[in-house]
């Protein structure tokens, strides 16, 4: 199965292309610009380098959150353009859940925690272990304060292997803590698209108007908005 | 210091810019294409993502050896053209310490045994730990058999760490012969421009004329040469 992934759920930028789980081509950038600005150049020079057409792909993947509202929104919204116009299906995955695939670098029998920072003090953040090659989910997604998960987490006995754009900030207060963790290795810290394109290998493709974002939280606007009606 | 580096020195390559050790884009490509229709695209579509001219970088690095004496030659070869033609100064690092880079995801203590499949029952090795976030080199880089490698690794006692394009060959035979290893996880078993970018920040740059390949063998036509003089 040829899928092309894309990953725009926090600060930096990925998109990639796996043939049956491997990785074919990969772009990631980081360099601050809009997601709106970079992905869809990504997608082309990542196709046009591999000499391969959009109706060639048998789905088109996305981190579909949680996430950065509004990259979650870009991602999501692109994928279901390139689908549209393609007459592709498509693949909605948990960010969460792509980016535990770079806990292949945990030692054996750590839990895998994902986090990204929510703003507002909380994270997005679940935890997987890694068996059998690939990533096993213990909780579900959601969106928890960090004191929340320090307790959590107190009572693991396991390493605890941090990966995610939050994963420095966790680790920090983590070890202010006194909870001992491990830091993913620098290359595979951050989230990206290969994640994306090896959770999305095993789920179905799907009719691509069926992707929805999922935010596990209600926007600045919405929160704003209940809080006027009273 | 905001350095552009390729990597071309197997069947994948790959294109990355760094600003002071903190990777801003790569690219890499696995789909079969030759390098030198490969590399340039790349290099074009990261600066343009970047929104950076080549005249804007301090450097740019390459992978000059050991490897695929054609892949190392079309690095070095398009390093030069892009050096010459923008007045900058390069950059050559060792292939091997490129992809030692991946050892930062090795348990502690390892020694990280990088590898790339020399043909000819050859490998192109050298030996390093990772200490301080960085890589530090054990021996020279060097073309050795399997069985001379396997006589050296019996008598190591920590952990060895397999990164490179030869890992996965080195593995089996390993395995096959009794001698515990452990692989670099997937996404970090071959060796990539970011680690050629991390490399070349330790070193000075100099004029790109004095880059040179380093083949650490003759090459076929040069080894038939010598037999047909006798």
């Amino acid at each position: 199965m040829l899928i092309l992934a894309l990953e725009s759920s926090a600060k930096a930028a990925s998109a990639a292309l796996c043939r049956d789980g491997r990785l074919l081509a990969q772009t990631v950038q980081n360099n601050g610009l809009t997601h709106s600005r970079t992905l869809l150049p990504m997608v082309d020079s990542l196709l046009q380098g591999a000499g391969l057409k959009l109706a060639e792909l048998d789905a088109v993947a996305v981190a579909c959150g949680p996430g950065s509202f509004t990259g979650v929104r870009i991602g999501v919204s692109t994928v279901k353009g390139l689908c549209w116009g393609a007459e592709l299906p498509a693949v909605g995955v948990s960010t969460l859940e792509a980016m535990a695939w770079n806990g292949a670098a945990a030692p054996e029998g750590a839990v895998i925690c994902c986090v990204m920072d929510a703003r507002r003090s909380q994270l997005y953040n679940a935890l997987f272990t890694f068996e059998n090659g690939a990533p096993q989910r213990l909780c579900p997604d959601r969106a928890i304060s960090l004191d929340e998960l320090c307790l959590e987490i107190k009572n693991i006995e396991n390493p605890i292997f941090l990966v995610g754009d939050g994963a420095r900030l966790c680790y920090n207060q983590f070890l202010e803590r006194g909870l001992p963790a491990l830091l993913a290795p620098a290359p595979l810290e951050h989230q990206t698209a290969w994640g994306v394109a090896m959770a999305a290998a095993r789920q179905t493709p799907q009719p691509a108007d069926r992707l929805l974002p999922v935010y596990l939280r209600l926007s600045q606007a919405e929160r704003e908005r209940q809080a006027r009606m009273g």
